[in-house]
């Protein structure tokens, strides 16, 4: 069972259409046959408003970067924040080639002359083995057919032409009102291993229709992906070519948000709620994973020492194969407590765990309690694990999503090139 | 075949006898049953100096700190570097337990007792589960025994005691002339999960006959513990309890060693020579680990850069599942080296991997190379793999060491509790 409890939040309504929900957004997603695969995968997608829009990214701070993570921040660049088309694919990072950047443009070029746009105004993310040359040949025979196969419900293949060893598709779109406007945001991403925190996580595409400047745009997707992808962990590696991108259309009619007013908190909480949601996806399709592990931090001096805390719990592979095996060995996660570079009084820490089969308090003032291993079992056994640490040390909070390590993590990796 | 291959330095010679191997020290290990255990494998061991040394120890830099840490930098600081004898047991970390302290003083004051020596000059040592109540009957009730049994023969019956999940035992010793004196330095170490850099590491005590002052013993153990112990990288979680200490009898009757000259760095290199062969132990017998990996960069702008980049390769999981799969995925090294927080040239990376089946050059200029895949599988096919990294940003290098991730590491931090 892959799929998240969503959370609700007021005003906001879950919608279907991931990055085609928005308005004048349509997409496609074809098998081009960009590694040959019986089982003809999709593995190339396109995402397209109507209309030019604002757009902002974040990208991968690897020092080693992919052909496409410099073409769209160069194409970001150029335009100065304005973007009309995504093309992405799996099947390969075109990373360390050196032909790469070459091939990326390319890919760039045979979208725009075909949507009729200027080749600067399409964005790329590339996903799949490092080191391996890009076959451009697939693209161009398959470009005609991407572009005239677009559709306002073409979200699900687009969704699931980026998907590596993800086991499922990850989409989420909410509905909310904006000035009397009713606005949507949608999204898509993948995940599923390489994954850690301090960067801009996996590829993800985020369309809305509503009018926003790109400054506040990339203010917003700054601000969200610190609290929501960038505390995402799967297992501390960080990809060469982690792209999210978000495109705002401005065709709900409102208008436009080019200051922090009420609007763009409106808009940034809808921000939130979309890649919140896509993070627990990634987490719990993390690869191998059989559980989501939540670590909600509080009573922090401040967000930064909550953070670093809720990361280092979730980071502990000995945590993670502890909760793989439902082993209620949780003197780990005080080891990892100790292990964050955070400040904090360590004789204050309490820890309490929790799922929908129960709730068990296990340290308070940084001593072990007692507790009954037959509930310890029993709460273990879901598949959505929460570690609640408090602190003791003031208001602050912070939150960081993870999964389990398993057998099947080893045997993905041990072979993901064959 | 967890044995590994130990290089030869000149003027240094291999001996057996690992904290038996220097004069004047004896040892004993036995089964006291701190957690019960039908295969009785020993628990509990002694190491005995005949008469008081110079001491020395490194510690954890986690906050939460085991018992046994506070209690022997307690006696370190006591005793201004002195100590006569070191009590260890495995099967229980004694960590965040509210009686922990008192505990670990206990098992001093009852080594101490026996021995007829005063407490502060008995230092300790703790691992095992976390979280857990140190039982002290089992370490009351054979106290006479294992002081009674103390041999100079005893090494290896206390190296076995200090195990958990280790599969074999771990000792070093070698012999070299210092003032015309034959001196000896011998150790033990146990590993075997819960282990990263940026730490004094696991349980490790060094004996020595040499004649060395406590200043400069911790001075070549802090210098020696950085290069060796904190380039290790199994899992990147560090203990509550990792502890190294080092006992200098001064029974071969050098000239004292206390100051910077010839003899200390001798000395160093003994040191270094133990240490780094114990390194590489416990990288080998990682929990789980079928091979060891070595990475070595060169041409870094300072040794801080290399051990980064060296430290970034070997803890990659995904990496590390590659060289399990014995899978030629070295995109996966590149996209380790970009994480490193570490100052070069990202366009100037070379990465060589290299075996006794063979050597490869995987990446030249941060571009990869076309190799042949059967040569990689035979290459990978070894249990010890070096990875070569070289930057072409200036002198400085670095090595670091760890293991492959396997499906027995997830099966041992499965269920290591039960």
């Amino acid at each position: 069972m892959k799929e998240i409890q969503k959370v609700r939040y007021d005003g906001y309504s879950y919608v279907e259409g991931g990055v085609c929900a928005a308005k004048g957004f349509r997409a496609n997603g074809l098998y081009s046959g960009i590694k040959e695969n019986p089982k003809k995968k999709p593995d190339l997608c396109l995402v397209f408003s109507d209309v030019p829009c604002h757009a902002a990214g974040v990208f991968t701070q690897n020092k080693v970067q992919a052909a496409p993570v410099t073409v769209s921040k160069k194409h970001l660049k150029q335009t100065g924040g304005k973007a009309q088309a995504f093309i992405l694919n799996s099947k390969n990072a075109n990373a360390c080639n050196p032909d790469g950047e070459e091939k990326s443009v390319r890919m760039c070029q045979l979208a725009a002359e075909k949507l009729g746009i200027p080749t600067e105004q399409v964005l790329i993310a590339q996903t799949g083995v490092i080191g391996q040359t890009m076959p451009i040949e697939p693209v161009e025979q398959h470009m005609d057919a991407l572009v005239e196969g677009l559709s306002h419900k073409g979200n699900e293949k687009a969704a699931v032409a980026i998907m590596t060893t993800d086991t499922v598709k990850k989409e989420v779109a909410v509905t909310f009102a904006i000035g009397g406007k009713i606005c949507c945001v949608g999204g898509m991403g993948k995940g599923s291993g390489m994954i850690c925190p301090n960067m801009a996580t996996t590829l993800n595409v985020i369309t809305t229709d509503c009018a926003i400047s790109s400054e506040m745009l990339q203010k917003a997707l700054d601000a969200v992906v610190k609290v929501t992808y960038n505390c995402l962990y799967i297992d501390g590696d960080q990809s060469t070519n982690d792209t999210c991108a978000v495109m705002a259309n401005g065709l709900c009619g409102n208008t436009l948000i080019d200051r922090e007013n009420e609007d763009f908190q409106t808009f940034k909480q809808a921000l939130y709620i979309v890649m919140s949601n896509i993070t627990k996806m990634l987490a719990k399709d993390g690869e191998g994973a059989t559980k989501l592990l939540e670590c909600n931090v509080s009573g922090a001096k401040t967000e930064k020492d909550a953070l670093a805390v809720a990361k280092s719990v979730i980071a502990s592979d000995l945590l993670k194969c502890a909760m793989f095996g439902e082993d209620a060995n949780v003197g780990r996660i005080a080891c990892a407590i100790g292990n964050a570079n955070a400040d904090f009084d360590i004789g204050k820490f309490c820890v309490t765990l929790a799922s929908s089969k129960g709730e068990i308090d296990f340290f308070k003032n940084g001593s072990i309690l007692t507790f009954s291993e037959e509930a310890a079992s029993r709460l273990l056994s879901d598949d959505e694990i929460q570690i609640h640490v408090t602190l003791g040390d003031g208001p602050a909070k912070g939150t960081a999503w993870g999964c389990d390590l398993t057998y099947e993590y080893v045997k993905i990796n041990g072979d993901y090139r064959t």
